[in-house]
């Protein structure tokens, strides 16, 4: 599948993985831009890819689940209707069951929405659980995060 | 919880169940109306809510799940923010592991979208599965509903 | 409209309003749980209610858009199916043409989501519009809100 | 940027667009697979890039605008996190201000949904609109419509 659509997990780029996301009318709202909550979706995309692109497929991690603890965000310049946006995810630490990453959504170079959020492992009672050595070692491959 | 949001599930009125819907932003799209897909989440809200009240619970069925197996939809008149409608839900018969509806999308009395829904009850594996004897007998209380 | 269903726009309560959501299986996702964003929508709803009970409609402003510059997330227990939300409102501070409002999505008396929300008016063009002084009035009506 | 990302808005192969979708959380449910009104965006988004490949930017159109009148929809069978399905997309006819398509979701080889869809093209007041000639050579592009 990787070959029929080979962009469709985005690309690593250096430190930096980069998603593309069309703007959709499903993505606006009557106001006639990008619905503020939307970002938050495109942004969890991203993480899911970035992800995907390090070999780590949340569908199949047993009993263990990404949840999103906090994110601060910043809604800086409205996005529109067939815009072509580009999420841009960096790795900023991770530490026992949590990672931290800075999330940005770029419109020709500008950028309209940018968060820092904290990620946990979980098992499937909701306890913290700590990031398994191979999850760890995929993602110590971003050159910028640190451990 | 019922008494402290009495209405908050709607009301069954005679044959027909009617549940008041919002239009809020997150509802809306770039075109200034309510996006068509999401007539299709009002709709669901109503069955569940209608099913609340007739005392059926989702979430406490043991492998048993509702599933929406085929909708006919007339998208007819726009709807916009701040529009208060009323989703009005008819059951039309029943047979088996399904159900028909007729549910409407109602506004100041006209019809702003209609559906003819059929619905299935299946097991865990995704089968079929015969509308269990209580729940038959609580879906033929609706005066108009045929077994 | 409002006899009809006489709570639709939830309740205020002293210095906070509060809004009932009920869960529907749209806003839940495959971890069984709430989806992170919707709380966001949640939250949107009840500052939309929040205004409407003050009598601020937001399709009837002339040239003049309430739009989120910042929020500050704290995703703390999961929601569930059917499960019966409370979002509570409550104003912090206004200024020029900015808002602080405190949300929390409540669950039996817990809190499952909180959030630090900035909102800004600004006018067709994206420009910062000071509020003007009936919504000021209105809005310094809470008791607990300070200009 | 059609370079930076070639497929983006999918590919045209004979008489079918087809765009590839990926299975994100925010498009499952409690049931563990995409909910049910999940298959109309994908659709919509299939129809507004099979029109972008055309040369129709929706966004560009004055004072013109498609919206959905009708949908027969069959949901045939789930799809879940993770999953890469691809949207079929058909014309099936034009005439006067009319559209018809019909869709598919397919996940291996299979249908998991199935859609045949009325779409009209309708002015800033909401009357059908004739489809303009550049658009209706564009569309006689695709060698099964019929004009």
């Amino acid at each position: 599948m990787t070959e029929r659509w080979p962009d469709l997990a985005g690309r690593q780029q250096g430190s930096v993985h980069v998603l593309p996301v069309r703007v959709y009318y499903e993505d606006t709202d009557a106001g006639g831009v990008v619905y503020h909550a939307n970002y938050l979706k495109f942004c969890e995309r991203a993480r899911s890819d970035c992800l995907r692109i390090l070999g780590i497929h949340q569908n199949s991690l047993e009993d263990m689940f990404f949840v999103v603890r906090r994110m601060t965000c910043d809604f800086l310049k409205p996005a529109r209707l067939d815009d072509l946006l580009e999420v841009e995810t960096r790795f900023i630490e991770m530490a026992g069951a949590r990672l931290e990453l800075q999330q940005r959504v770029m419109l020709n170079g500008n950028t309209q929405f940018k968060a820092l959020v904290t990620v946990a492992l979980i098992d499937g009672r909701g306890r913290p659980k700590r990031l398994p050595d191979f999850m760890a070692e995929r993602l110590k491959s971003f050159p910028d995060s640190q451990s």
